[in-house]
């Protein structure tokens, strides 16, 4: 019996630059446009809520952009992340697929949020700003930039959707902890949440009303800038490390990927795993099938919209063009809180639009039947949102099975689950439920889009 | 400004032996009695609860044991555990003593209880065993006991201290989510369990009680043995792999320790990073001093006897020589439930008659406190036991402050805090309270300890 195997790199194989899939975009992406003006952004335009290098970072299109020092000497406290070949989950299939993951939840925060949220704190302290406004869903994002932010000594104020904040107490215990202060959304300490309370006292909040009230926040004061833990292409920079490391760990294996899996809710882990691959693919490399996987009740990417929207609810943040249900679209209240999001990054909608990669919607039980079995076989107990990833790459395997062909799949295990246990008690209780959401007000959320003004 | 480092060996590194100190001690251990002759037990004493091989580890006085290499395989998955310098946490301190911790929390568990527990499924496995019964307290053991099952298909009950299964609903849905199957104790499932419920309906229950309802069962079908997590010779033999690591990366780092830190509940995790530097000195090397943290609620080593007493409450184990409250002692609800044991383990105990050890107790709160410094300055939340040894780690670096010299010390990190928020919350919310046992109440459980007979 052969064990599932580990592949680790030495620390000297920490990558020394993030990979900007833009330098090699068939197409070159669409630009963020002023909501006034409807005229492409200028970096003056983002000087409110991002220090310039993270700017400059948001518009490069060189492919090497390198990782500061102090940067890589905090990602080694977790980093190189291993890759594993999940011997054990390949037996439990019987099946002739090779199996191969990547486990992003060795970081202090639990998840791959961290790779993006110390860079972030890094340039946010270089440009001596003293404080951070940030908004969380499920809490992975948030306890990230609430590590980084004792690192450095910065504050971090996190505005958490009321239904998580309510849900997840741990999460925020976990917050506070590292010196955080977190707060339910929407709250009474913006004009943004003040005017959403006033029209619904127990609103349950939402991803996009906590955005715009960080962005508000963010904007009145100089020492004070705004951190985004997806969408925005600098982030899904940062996440590079995950592919970089997997593309080395991976050669080790003597192995290449078929197939990629990932889960996609604003699209940073998915970006982090798939853009390495897809840019050796688009450089005359071997070509590789890749597979977002999203949930059936926030499908953003399989019945969105390709369009410019706002990534808020207020509309306080800049237009970028990406697969939506608009930005007033409320998702049923589903146990993947990170994949909640109305929006896509606009990099991962791109790359969609272009038919470089596939998308596919899952049900929630059907995805915590693969983290359980995942977990039964492997040890690891998988986050909601990456549960998504097992299942898809689960499904991979069956139908490698079904075609009697052995393929390499590639998934991406974002976050382990350890404060999501709620999640599985419900499962394993019969508590949950196959959540969809509501077509006539994804009707009203797409109706609602901006109308844009001929180019 | 340089950062914490890493200490990462090569998978190679990782022990092919682990470390018995019983080769290596000035005066052997007093023998485990049968508890109704009072003579030393035979191996067939143990045979109906442990496997051939386990029992043979128990007794061995050989210095090295080989470790299976399927056991090796598995501990791949997280071994070679990283050693950190904690850089940022001397800063934080200002203290010129360089402070190392050894982080067990890696493990799929999240503690360093799955050492024992792969090596335990595993001999069973190979006696044919099906199903292994144990109890847990905190959930630490219980859950890694199975991980361990559902590696090896063996089925796992476990018997969980009431007022922790209560107070925990998540460890619980880990262990669920492995598989194994996770009842309160005192339960109707077993005479020691009915005869305390009937005397109390809402009885709490304690690892005294939980041990007798995991034996009780073990002993009566020949496919069932029993699984204890600390406490005996052979899982602190398991547990060297800890310090056998250790010594290897403190020489990766060019130092060694002048003073070793570890909390003791059972002893395990104390016992795992010390003896292989305790065996180095009684052979002649450096003289390091070790100090063992205790919860002051629940003081064995402290305040207990050094006397034959029972591992359980109903009294179905044997007598062992240890520090002991009393096998009826039951401490108060503090936080840190592992370390809630009326006894130490043997060899710990044996180790500090032989003033090789010093022992210290806290309260809680202070380790709360030295628990959340730690997590803001190394980024790593640690498990209400181990907050014992960073409280115990940190006193040791502003005593290097005060005296003006600088130290090298060691600490086990032995497990993360994630499944243990709740305390957390307590704590920051002013609700936490320095608990004390109750003097008659010890004065009682000691004068209940089993009258010997004379030698």
């Amino acid at each position: 019996m052969s064990d599932s195997i580990k592949y680790l790199l030495d620390e000297s194989k920490i990558p020394k630059f993030w990979y900007n899939i833009a330098a090699d975009l068939p197409v070159p992406l669409p630009p963020a446009l002023h909501p006034g003006t409807q005229q492409p952004l200028g970096p003056d335009d983002l000087a409110p809520l991002f220090p310039l290098s993270l700017i400059q970072q948001e518009v490069s299109t060189e492919r090497e952009i390198e990782i500061p020092e102090p940067v890589r000497e905090i990602y080694r406290q977790w980093r190189p992340a291993p890759l594993f070949r999940a011997r054990r989950l390949e037996r439990v299939l019987d099946t002739p697929a090779k199996i191969y993951y990547k486990y992003e939840g060795v970081s202090p925060a639990g998840s791959h949020k961290p790779n993006t949220a110390v860079p972030q704190a890094f340039y946010n302290k270089e440009a001596g700003i003293k404080k951070l406004t940030t908004e969380t869903g499920a809490g992975q994002w948030g306890s990230s930039l609430a590590f980084a932010g004792a690192l450095f000594g910065i504050d971090v104020q996190v505005f958490m959707v009321r239904v998580s904040y309510d849900q997840k107490p741990y999460r925020r215990a976990l917050m506070e902890t590292y010196g955080a202060r977190c707060i339910a959304s929407p709250s009474n300490e913006t004009q943004s949440g003040r005017t959403i309370l006033a029209q619904r006292a127990d609103h349950p909040g939402s991803l996009g009303i906590a955005i715009s009230e960080a962005v508000e926040l963010a904007a009145q004061r100089d020492d004070t800038k705004y951190a985004l833990g997806s969408v925005l292409n600098h982030v899904l920079l940062h996440q590079t490390v995950v592919g970089i490391e997997a593309m080395q760990q991976m050669e080790m294996a003597g192995d290449y990927p078929d197939v990629i899996v990932a889960c996609t809710g604003g699209g940073s882990n998915f970006g982090g795993i798939v853009f390495p691959f897809l840019g050796a693919q688009l450089r005359g490399g071997k070509k590789v099938r890749i597979v977002a996987i999203e949930p059936s009740a926030c499908p953003s990417l399989t019945r969105g919209k390709y369009a410019y929207d706002f990534g808020d609810t207020a509309h306080l943040t800049p237009l970028t063009k990406m697969h939506t249900l608009g930005s007033t679209f409320t998702p049923p209240g589903f146990h993947a809180g990170g994949l909640r999001y109305h929006g896509m990054a606009p990099l991962v909608s791109h790359i969609k639009e272009l038919g470089l990669i596939e998308a596919r919607a899952y049900h929630q039980i059907a995805c915590f039947e693969a983290g359980v079995q995942f977990a039964r076989a492997e040890g690891i107990l998988p986050a909601p949102e990456a549960n998504h990833a097992v299942r898809g790459a689960i499904d991979e395997a069956l139908k490698c099975k079904q075609e009697g062909v052995s393929r390499t799949i590639l998934f991406n295990l974002c976050g382990h689950g350890h404060f999501d246990m709620q999640a599985y008690i419900d499962y394993f209780g019969g508590k949950l439920k196959d959540l969809d959401y509501d077509e006539s007000e994804l009707a009203m959320a797409l109706a609602g889009l901006p109308s844009m003004r001929a180019a």
